[in-house]
Order: C-alpha cells, then sequence, then structure tokens
C-alpha cells in the first residue's frame, strides 16, 4: 500500500473521546506504515435524533469503496423504546460482513481488583442469532405477543469455528472451548456446536488442527467458571449473544472494561472497536480510558499486515500500565484521558 | 393441612445425592409441621436413555393431583445431540406453570474466595424467551440453517414483574433492576421492559409501590457490573435466559454454586431446585454440597407457608457455614455430603 485510508466512526459518548486517542497512536508510528488519511464519518444514536437515520447510506459506500479499514467508538442505547431507530454498529457488522468479533482479554497487574492469570480471547460469531433483529408483534387473547428469530447457519458457523481454530492453533495453549446452551437449543446451539467441532473434518484440512485441544460448555456454567477459574480458558469461540455476555464477564476480571479492545473482522475488510459502551455518565469529562481504543487500533492494524507497527503500539500500552502511573480514574488513577494518550504516544 | 405431601425428583447426577438432604432436613423438624409423605418421581437424563422419555406423564400427573410441593435434584445433559431428548426441567416448569424461578444469592462469611456484600435475588422468568423450544432447521443455499423462537409475552412479563415488585418491596432496600437487551431486542425486550416498568401503574395497584426504585440494565453491563460491584444489586428480574445466565454469575460471588438454593413458583405450586447442574465429574463421591438443596427445601417450605420450618433450616445452614468445620470441597472443607446433612439436622 503506497497509502492507508482509515474511517473514524466515534458516534456517540466517549466513542468521541478514545477515538482521538487511538488515531494520535497510529500517527505517532510516523513513517514506519504508510502515509494515513483519516476519514471522518457519521453514526450513532445522537446522529439519529438529530436525522432520523443512525447510519446514513454515506457511510458505509465510503466505508467499503475508499477505506482500508475503520474504528469505531461507541454507541448510546436509547433510554426508550424510539421508533425506526436500530444499532448502527449491529448494521455495520452485518453490511460490511464482519463475521467475527475478536475480544482479547488479559490481566494486567497493575490492577488489583483484576484476577491474576487470565489470557483468554473470544470469538464472537458477528451477524446472526439473535442479532439478525427479526422481531414482530401480535396481540393475543391475553396481550401483546412478541416474537424474535434466532438464526445460527451451518455457513456462519462453519466460519467462526474456522477462525477459532485457527487462532488456537496460533497460541501456546491451543485450547478450545466452544460454548451452547444446547440442552435447550438442541437444534440451534446443536449446529453451532457440531459445525464447529467438525472443522477439523472439513475436507482439506489435513490433521491441521491435531493439536488444538476442543472443550465445550453451556453457557451458563462457562460464565460460572469463568469468574471461578478463568484460567481455564484459551479460546472461547460462541455464538452472537452469548459472546456479548461472554466478553463483558471477561473484561470485568481484568478490571476494566476500559482495557478491552476487539476487532470485527471480514473476509475483506476490519473494524476496531473498543469493548466499553458509550458511558454516558462520565462522557465529556476527559477521563475516560482511551487505552481499549488504542489497542483495537493496534488489533486493527496486526490485521491489515502492519504488525511492527501494532507492536510498538501495544507495547507503549503495556508499559504505561506497568508504570501504573499515568491512569485514568478507571484503573484508580487520576490522569485525564488526553494525559494517557501523551504518555502512550510518547512511547511509541 | 393435615399431611404434606412432597414429589421429590433426584434425577440425575448430584441431583441424587443431595435430595436425600433436603428430605432429611425436612424430617429433622418432626412435628412442627404436619406429617410429611414423599413421593419419588422419575425424571432424567439417565430415565431417559433407559426408556426413551425423560418426563413420564405419571410423574406430571402426581405433582398435580397429589403433591402439595415438590423438590428437583438436577439433570445432565446429552454430550452429544439426542434426538426425541427434551430437557424434563424445562418441560415441568412449563407443565405445571411454575412461571418464576426465584434465586437467592448472599455472601458467606466463612468463603474466602467470594465476594463480600451480595445480597440479591434473581428472579427469571421460567417459561418462555427462548425456551419455549420452537426451533426448525432447513436447507438453504449454503448448507443447514436453524431457527429458534424467542417468545416474550406481556402476560407473563406483567406477572414476573408483578411478583418482582412484590419481593422488592420486601427487602430492605426496595431497589429493582430490569434487566433487558432492548438496543438490539427492541420488540420483544422492549415489550419485557415496558411490561415490568409499567406495573406501578397498573390498576388497583394505587401507590403500593411508590417505595420501589427501578433501574435498569443491558445483560452484558449487568453481568460486568455484578462482578465488579454486586452490592448495587438488590432485586434483578430477567427474561428466561438472562436469568439463567446471571444467576450462575452472580452463583460465582458467593465462591459456590453448591450454596445457592431456587424455588420455581406457579400460583398454585411450587418446586424447590438447587441452582447447580448434576456435575457428572463428582457425582457417585458423597462430597456434593447439599446445602443448596436444603436450602431449596427451606424456601420451599416458606413459600407454602411453613415460616418457622423454614427459619429453622436455614439458621442451621448458617451456623454450619459461620462455623466453617463441616464443610464439602467445593467450599474448601473436607467432610462428606452425609456430614453435613448430619451436621445441619443436628442443628435443627
Ligand atoms: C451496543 C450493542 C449493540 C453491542 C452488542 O450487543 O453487540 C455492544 O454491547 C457490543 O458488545 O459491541
Ligand atoms: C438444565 C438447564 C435446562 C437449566 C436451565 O437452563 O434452566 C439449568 O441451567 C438451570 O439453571 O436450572
Amino acid at each position: 500500500r503506497q497509502s492507508l485510508k482509515i474511517g473514524m466512526l466515534p458516534a456517540d459518548g466517549i466513542g468521541r473521546e478514545v477515538l482521538p486517542g487511538a488515531k494520535a497512536a497510529i500517527l505517532a508510528l510516523g513513517s514506519s506504515i504508510p502515509k494515513t488519511e483519516f476519514i471522518d464519518l457519521l453514526a450513532g444514536f445522537e446522529y439519529f435524533t438529530r436525522t432520523g437515520t443512525a447510519l446514513p447510506d454515506e457511510t458505509v459506500e465510503i466505508l467499503k469503496n475508499e477505506c482500508d479499514c475503520a474504528l469505531f467508538g461507541a454507541v448510546s442505547s436509547p433510554s426508550r423504546k424510539v421508533t425506526g431507530y436500530s444499532s448502527p454498529i449491529v448494521a455495520l457488522r452485518k453490511k460490511m460482513d464482519l463475521f467475527a468479533n475478536i475480544r482479547p482479554v488479559k490481566s494486567v497487574s497493575v490492577n488489583p481488583e483484576g484476577k491474576p492469570g487470565v489470557d483468554l480471547v473470544v470469538i464472537r460469531e458477528n451477524t446472526e442469532c439473535l442479532y439478525v433483529k427479526q422481531e414482530t408483534q401480535t396481540v393475543g387473547e391475553h396481550g401483546k405477543e412478541a416474537r424474535a428469530t434466532r438464526l445460527i447457519t451451518e455457513r456462519a458457523s462453519r466460519r467462526i469455528g474456522e477462525l477459532a481454530f485457527k487462532m488456537a492453533l496460533e497460541r501456546p495453549r491451543k485450547h478450545l472451548t466452544v460454548i451452547h446452551k444446547s440442552n435447550v437449543l438442541s437444534i440451534t446451539d446443536g449446529l453451532f456446536r457440531e459445525t464447529v467441532r467438525a472443522v477439523p473434518t472439513l475436507p482439506g484440512v489435513d490433521g491441521k488442527y491435531d493439536d488444538v485441544t476442543v472443550a465445550e460448555q453451556l453457557v451458563d456454567s462457562a460464565v460460572y467458571r469463568l469468574f471461578r477459574e478463568p484460567e481455564i480458558y484459551d479460546v472461547m469461540v460462541a455464538p452472537n449473544l452469548y459472546g456479548d455476555i461472554l466478553s463483558d464477564a471477561a473484561a470485568a476480571l481484568v478490571g476494566s472494561l476500559g482495557l478491552v479492545p476487539s476487532v470485527n473482522a471480514g473476509d475483506s475488510f476490519v473494524m476496531g472497536e473498543p469493548v466499553h459502551g458509550s458511558a454516558p455518565d462520565i462522557a465529556g469529562q476527559n477521563i475516560a480510558n482511551p487505552l481499549a481504543a488504542i489497542r483495537s487500533a493496534a488489533m486493527m492494524l496486526r490485521h491489515i499486515g502492519y504488525v511492527d507497527g501494532a507492536n510498538r503500539i501495544e507495547k507503549a500500552v503495556d508499559s504505561v500500565l506497568r508504570e501504573g502511573k499515568v491512569l485514568t480514574p478507571d484503573l484508580g488513577g487520576k490522569s485525564k484521558t488526553s494525559e494517557v494518550v501523551d504518555e502512550v504516544t510518547r512511547r511509541i
């Protein structure tokens, strides 16, 4: 690549405060990555309240036609039912076919509230399950009845399964836990479980995954064990909604959602996204933790091949955390968002 | 009542080891409750593998026609897809119309791994959501496609909401958190959330719930905050699947699923059930913690009016825990199931 175009979608709340930090970290890489252009793009609940659309077509078109990758901030949730609103992040994942949400969670020595020994990655299927948003409401004998469809396909389960096996193989422990609830959802979660487990027997795979140990766990007991013995987990692969819940649960183990990055990844596009939400309670105060967004930028860069750049950003973040002097309040510190960003970029 | 008939459904694994403990605790109450008859009833995955049915009609009929209440042990989950199998506990909740699953979780001083300050109750809707088990599978262009229906009705949401408000009002903090994911499931979880929140405005309610403070939380961040600041929760009300996950998460906070009881309650029947599973890994060793089952028996007795008996059992359990000498391995002890049962019954 001669140049790099990164779509920037801060969206709502602290999304707008942490994305500039991610941009600063990328810029600090200087000439070790191609000349980078950042394209500001519109999306979000606040944008919806002004315009009636949460994700303009133009945003999707620019992402598809002009951008090499993207960063998303966070989106607010309406506090009451709002007709016509639909989450832009859910729509983006689907429209860009970003079928995998990869969420690594690792303990941080600085955090006294965190559990030691956590080093896992949640691989969340990102396009189906209850997120297909096929919902209806009717009125029956006893009042309103609402129904949602939960879709699980062999195709989506297979591609997320392949990614999960691939990632497990790359990690030292090579351990994969398949999360499901097939004791209740025998057909949908049964299909997910069987399809993922069958990945090593796919044509052409030829023993490639022989070194991966596969376990499985019902989602309820997975959350229980995640709190009790997080060290048992390495790679976890889960349908969309379970992955959503599990990654928040795992984030609690390391003491702050403000540390946990992710990428939404497809075959031809990647979008970094901190796992935290828009945090309206702390928005606008310059105290949001920018590290999840900065780490998401690193993950995004690694994904498109800039491994050195990604490593440099991640090492800078780790050293700021290890030193433990410049931290935002969620980590017990007193620093501002911008001070943490400066400290990280100085070390890149 | 002249006499009390209790249906006993040990089902699988450690369910068979903990239910005798619950029976012993009830018998230890002696003449302070009516003459009690225990009726052993068949159900479970093991029973299914022998007979092809997991919940014989006879069991349901005896429960409906002869029993005043019941105790369920735990059910195993098939490790592979098994045609024709359907979870008997899910079926029982529906067939007996046990619409609420009430799961109190409280920190125990004895447990160094538990978090202090946890004192909450999860009220789980028990009959619908994805548990309606309407699943289909078709074959599409790219392979198999499976669909499940998630049903949320106004009627079920209202009755679980009414129970939740009632329970919140009875507790010192009078705080209720409504759990949902209406940022994605705007119709189904939107209906749940609005119906529960509207309970104080129902005809005839007349300011009864004015003292209840109502909050709400998305299920993913609810799990996160449950780990980080469990003390913020008092009563949590949730659709079926979220309640399943949340109660396991809450159990992790107090250090062992082996401590957490529940009742499945309807308008005319109640069935106690420890929150833990059948634990095949430790079954048959006489080391399962019987306290969740014993506490479930107490909850069941309280529910049908035997408050003194329930208190006596609960006090005995609490004193065994406080003393911390006779504990099963899940709590760091070395005692057998039967030794814990003896210790509890001695104190009743
Ligand atoms: C904002 C919301 C739609 C989203 C989700 O549920 O996927 C968020 O919780 C996340 O984890 O990215
Ligand atoms: C065994 C299973 C069907 C059950 C459930 O999901 O309800 C269990 O996890 C529970 O919490 O009682």
